[in-house]
């Protein structure tokens, strides 16, 4: 037995400026284009993974309640790519908690599965780089990969297993950035993403978009690497309408958007061309509208962000770490 | 002097299954892509034009009052066409009526010009067919070659100025089609569509759609020749999006859509599919939604539309006539 069985992991969950959308393996869960995202301050998941005989399988307990079972087992499939590593059986125990409520339509996914990888190959004292720990965190969910990496992070799609995983680009200090999550309220129910990776081919535009995106995300990196947020801004609005688009010409069309969403997307576009307040939108696969701004901003756009119909919360990040290993266990 | 100078003629506006979106040659308005139309029985424009030596210049009154420098020169340089024709100079007096109230969003370019169309004609003493009035209406402004025959109406796009005109597909008895207009309330100032047509050759997915249209043009032929409802419905629903989703990744990306503009797509969705009730929408470059269904379902669906947030009026319209001739004249 190892001396090390049990480990505990926190990590971020993570805005895409350019968005993870389409898989070219969708077992391996190989994207097919770069994404380049932040991590995210203020929605974090903490894990903590014991490879345990006394269990006879993986269990599975989120925000203190027994998981539902589709999430146990994809934990599960998870942890047997680990098993299979290190050519032990042992079942898991794993207890997590994220301090931010579920339901909300932020993406959990990125966090949980970043700081299950850490916390499960701690535990079971496997020792990987900072490249392979993203990519095998892609194995569990694609956009875990870009939280392993601290602030500011691109994921290189690649073509193997090995070669899909990403990287920082910039530290969380390099850019006083602020991401406003704007929580709608949302009647309808989201085509999950792995639906989505699939349904993205089907649109006459994707492959268009695919030819295009190497220019995009040359862009958004001169833009972050010069910290210019009109530049980056611009680009990320132009992304996420993009994004929508192809939800919406799929052969399944897919509008995630409530009229919430139009609202907050229409007043900051309004707020910055008649009163210079300087706020740009991007949205991932959802109704959830994110306002990227400079940190000197962030107030006031809350303050002005609250009262529109439709708005139920705000989550204000900063750029955050990458995922790491915390002492305190959650058992 | 030819012994007709004044005549009066009635059009209609129309709703485009297959949208008018982008132009071959913006100065003839030839356009890039073939569209199908259904008339709108309570939008209509009723015109008078008088050609006379008494005039030193065009005058034109829109609903009482002089119109606006820029609507008159736009008349002006249409008459000047027909002018042109007949080799004389005299100016002319055309006074014109909406039943439709003006800046609802609701286009009156297309009853305005189909109706100037044939009433200038008339008066100049010009004979022309029907593929001629159309073409000829096509100058004046793009939709309106689509409002001289009556009916379900297919434009083809031609490549020179006599080649693009509409014909009748359908009289207008052959569906009992109701097109449901629900005017939104919009803040927001539309991008005109001459820009439209211009700003839609910038989107990277324009060139795509170009490309599948002349099967979605077959598609919806078919659907209305066997008056499917299901099948229409669901092509102008795809077709819909994809207008909105060229003008959102424009050059200028242009969101036309209001949340009511989303409010109502969604509930009609969702009262499809939950409830079975037969609606479907399409939209305009605009924040009206316009909801096509059987003649037996437009009362129910129209109750449930009205009380929807952001709702300020309906109009139920059926399949209307082609541009004709009146005895009457306005003045």
């Amino acid at each position: 037995m190892p001396s090390t069985t049990k480990a505990t992991a926190k990590s971020y969950s993570n805005i895409a400026f350019v968005k993870y959308w389409g898989n070219r393996d969708d077992l391996l869960r190989i994207p097919a284009n770069g994404s380049i995202s932040m991590n995210l301050s203020e929605t974090a998941t903490v894990t903590t993974v014991e490879f345990t005989p006394d269990l006879a399988e993986d269990s599975l307990e989120i925000d203190g309640r027994p998981a539902t079972e589709p999430a146990r087992q994809r934990a599960g499939q998870f942890l047997d790519v680990i098993r299979e590593m290190t050519g032990r059986p042992e079942s898991a125990r794993v207890v997590s908690h994220n301090n931010f409520p579920m339901g909300t339509g932020i993406a959990s996914s990125a966090s949980a599965f970043s700081a299950l990888t850490l916390a499960a190959c701690t535990a079971a004292s496997i020792e990987l780089s900072e490249k392979q720990l993203s990519a095998l965190a892609r194995r569990g969910s694609g956009s875990a990969c870009r939280s392993i990496p601290g602030g500011f992070v691109e994921w290189f799609p690649g073509l193997t297993d090995a070669s899909s995983y990403a990287i920082q680009i910039a530290p969380p200090d390099y850019w006083p950035l602020r991401d406003i999550v704007v929580i709608v309220s949302s009647r309808h129910k989201n085509v999950g993403s792995a639906e989505g990776h699939i349904l993205a081919w089907t649109s006459p535009f994707y492959t268009t978009r695919l030819n295009h995106l190497p220019e995009r995300l040359h862009r958004m990196r001169a833009a972050l690497l010069l910290r210019d947020l009109r530049a980056l801004g611009e680009e990320c609005e132009l992304e996420a309408l993009e994004l929508h688009t192809i939800a919406m010409t799929s052969a399944t069309p897919v509008i995630y958007w409530d009229p919430a969403t139009l609202e907050v997307m229409q007043a900051v576009q309004r707020w910055r061309e008649e009163e210079g307040l300087g706020g740009y939108f991007t949205l991932d696969a959802g109704a959830n509208v994110h306002i990227l701004c400079a940190a000197a901003d962030a107030e006031r756009l809350a303050y002005r962000l609250r009262p529109l119909p439709g708005v139920h919360d705000l989550i204000i990040n900063s750029p955050a770490p990458g995922t790491h290993l915390l002492e305190e266990h959650l058992f």
